[in-house]
């Protein structure tokens, strides 16, 4: 986590961030590797206090995923869990076991699917009939059995941007338990060769405020296990109730503890279990943002404050929508400081604007320090799906991942150069 | 161009869509190089026709940059106009002469514009005071003189998203004319060492679809270049009017001819010198995504069509928001259709959905033939800002660019693995 220095600079995981900058250029991406792994045990932690059955915590890899995190993982029990063969193959590099990995997607080629069964990966997660199909048939070919659990739309809609709500009846996601979609899909999934059908799993989208939808998710998920039983004599042994856990970007936001979370979804599953004499099904829950997101910040230089009196005051940095396309994607909200005078007043409202050739900004009535070109500036809490999302628009390179661990600095992620964006040319 | 075979079958340049599709997979940026080509030699020669003085077409890269694209530019004559030291590496190491070439951007770093001197690029266009002397004092360095043009913010509101507005007073773009920023700029070029001043740029945001706007900027500017003269007794050689000429996008759409667009130019900068008693400025015209948009399309395979009675279908595909986030960021609209029934009717409506860990699609409430799982599906007219925006999201790899030549394909670009998105890993 970020803090104020007696000097009143900003760290991350306790060096002094303007000075990181100095050494590693900019745009740079700082995560805290202490932070990340207390998120990591907090969940961990809360899971185990709270949840008398078998409980495991699956990190989503696609908020931030490259070899180290997938170390991380591997060192602090979580599992992990990826949505595409690159993801696959970067947490297996990092040493997570087969056993520990589970396999999402709404649309995952044949080519992932084979790769997946052949590492024996502990679960794939079927988005409808046709990836149980097309599933059951690869693993007959690679004479093995693949361990499934089937993604369910239980038809919660959340407060959050529309692009991130997942689980509603209206979404590319999941087989719907209202249509009789899902039931149709168990009894596919028991009928099929080659498959082992290990649970359900649904997931709410994200970021999610509150701990009432994730009480109706293991409520309507629970009851469709119980339906299961009594229709078809089976009893699914594990319930993955997803992620979605809310991550703070602004100050003035309150977050749910993580403790919260997670005690709310153990009790909910206890007496739903308990209601339908249900046995506790094994437990996965899958923060993603929440466990990355408050680790890291990106730090860039300011290259130009322009002032339109009576309008408004863009200040340009290095970076933009190539390292960070979510407030043009979704008119997310961040806190910038400047590092060298983080504990001065925040005196001025800014456009902060990117560098490219397009009128992208980082985000609109930002509060700052009085800032001028050459200043370093930090955009915080950004962790969670900025490298993970990063493009090359403009052919700018992507800006490493420099991680910190016990406040010594070191690359996780190369810094791009310009040869590289044009590397796959031919 | 895509056409329709005889067969009813989805062509581009002369070549079977779905049989491309079996040669090098899906997902597949095809691009006809031909059609390029055409368009490059349409503004050419539109601008040879209409314009007595001399004249200039400038490729905007930042619509579609990779090396082949920069031989393309050098075989047809035109400059190329570079946002970034990675499309200016690409454009050099395409053949492009360095003195075709030109450099934009709000917030070039020391290290690009140090790049472009170094290498006498034809012209630096300047975003404002800070980067003038800052130009000037690496031009010192560097025993150069920088050939620069300032970019001017005339003030003009078209009717474009937000994100693509950007002559507009409030943005991050340029010098205000209005303010007197413009005017204290060109004083100060012409102040400082090692600079040459040869003229002044505007660019009106993208897509124009009217030719209106380009009148009226023509004219803020010349009226400009008459007060410089009349001011400070100096006569502005260049004048660029950058780009913004819209693309076809769905057939419903009738978009101006790059003749009418060209002449609408050509006539105004014309009338507006002799208004003003000024000398025929050398005029620079920028398109991009005119020049590229309809010379590609995307193929990808579908996984899954989810009907959800009464709400909506979903057809999932194996790429989405890594390779085309243009529906996600502006909510752009493209025309899809099967390249093996293409004359087929459209009965259905669907949404095309991604294959990310997210919400998210390339269009909704789209038509379509009856569409089934393994379908080849094409999304037309993604030539522009497909390919430069993409992503690694979900650790997805960048699908190869295919172009055809006299009906020829060769691979421009090539395909990404699972091993390349974790090659920066340290």
């Amino acid at each position: 986590m970020e803090r104020l220095s007696n000097e009143g600079r900003l760290t991350l995981g306790g060096a002094d961030v303007a000075a990181l900058a100095a050494v590693y250029g900019t745009p740079l991406y700082l995560m805290d590797e202490d932070a990340i792994r207390q998120n990591c045990r907090a969940f961990a932690s809360a899971l185990a206090d709270a949840y008398p059955g078998d409980g495991h915590v699956a990190y989503a890899s696609k908020a931030f995923c490259c070899t180290q995190m997938a170390r991380i993982l591997k060192e602090e029990g979580l599992l992990g869990d990826v949505a595409s063969g690159g993801e696959l193959l970067t947490v297996l590099k990092g040493g997570v076991s087969p056993d520990g990995i589970i396999f999402h997607g709404n649309n995952k080629t044949e080519g992932e699917l084979r790769y997946a069964i052949e590492n024996r990966i502990r679960r794939i997660v079927v988005n409808g009939p046709e990836e149980l199909s097309m599933i059951s048939r690869i693993a007959g070919e690679l004479s093995a059995t693949a361990s499934v659990s089937i993604r369910l739309s239980p038809g919660i809609t959340i407060d959050a941007h529309s692009a991130v709500q997942t689980s509603k009846l209206d979404s590319k996601f999941g087989v719907p338990i209202e249509t009789g979609g899902a039931m149709d899909a168990v009894k596919l999934a028991l009928s099929l060769p080659n498959l082992f059908l290990a649970g359900i799993h649904c997931h709410l989208g994200s970021p999610v405020t509150e701990t009432e939808p994730y009480r109706m998710a293991a409520d309507i998920m629970l009851e469709f296990s119980a339906k299961v039983r009594d229709e078809l004599g089976v009893t699914l042994g594990e319930l993955n109730l997803g992620g979605g856990f809310a991550a703070q970007y602004l100050p003035e936001q309150t977050v749910k503890p993580i403790e919260e979370y997670v005690s709310v979804i153990a009790e909910a599953v206890q007496a739903a279990a308990k209601r339908h004499k249900l046995p506790l099904p094994e437990l996965v829950i899958e923060p993603g943002r929440r466990i990355v997101a408050d680790a890291g910040l990106t730090v860039y230089t300011v290259g130009s404050v322009k002032v339109i009196p009576g309008v408004r005051t863009y200040v340009s940095v290095d970076g933009g929508l190539p390292d960070n396309p979510r407030y043009m994607l979704y008119g997310s909200k961040y806190t910038i400081t400047l590092p060298e005078r983080a504990s001065e007043l925040k005196t001025e409202t800014i456009a902060l604007a990117g560098r490219c050739c397009e009128n992208e900004l980082l985000g609109i009535d930002m509060r700052i320090q009085p800032v001028k070109p050459g200043d370093k500036l930090a955009v915080l809490h950004t962790g969670a799906y900025n490298y993970s999302m990063a493009s090359h628009y403009n052919r700018v390179p992507k800006p490493p991942v420099v991680m910190l661990r016990g406040g010594k600095p070191f690359v996780a992620v190369r810094r791009e150069t310009w040869e590289d964006v044009s590397d796959r040319d031919v």
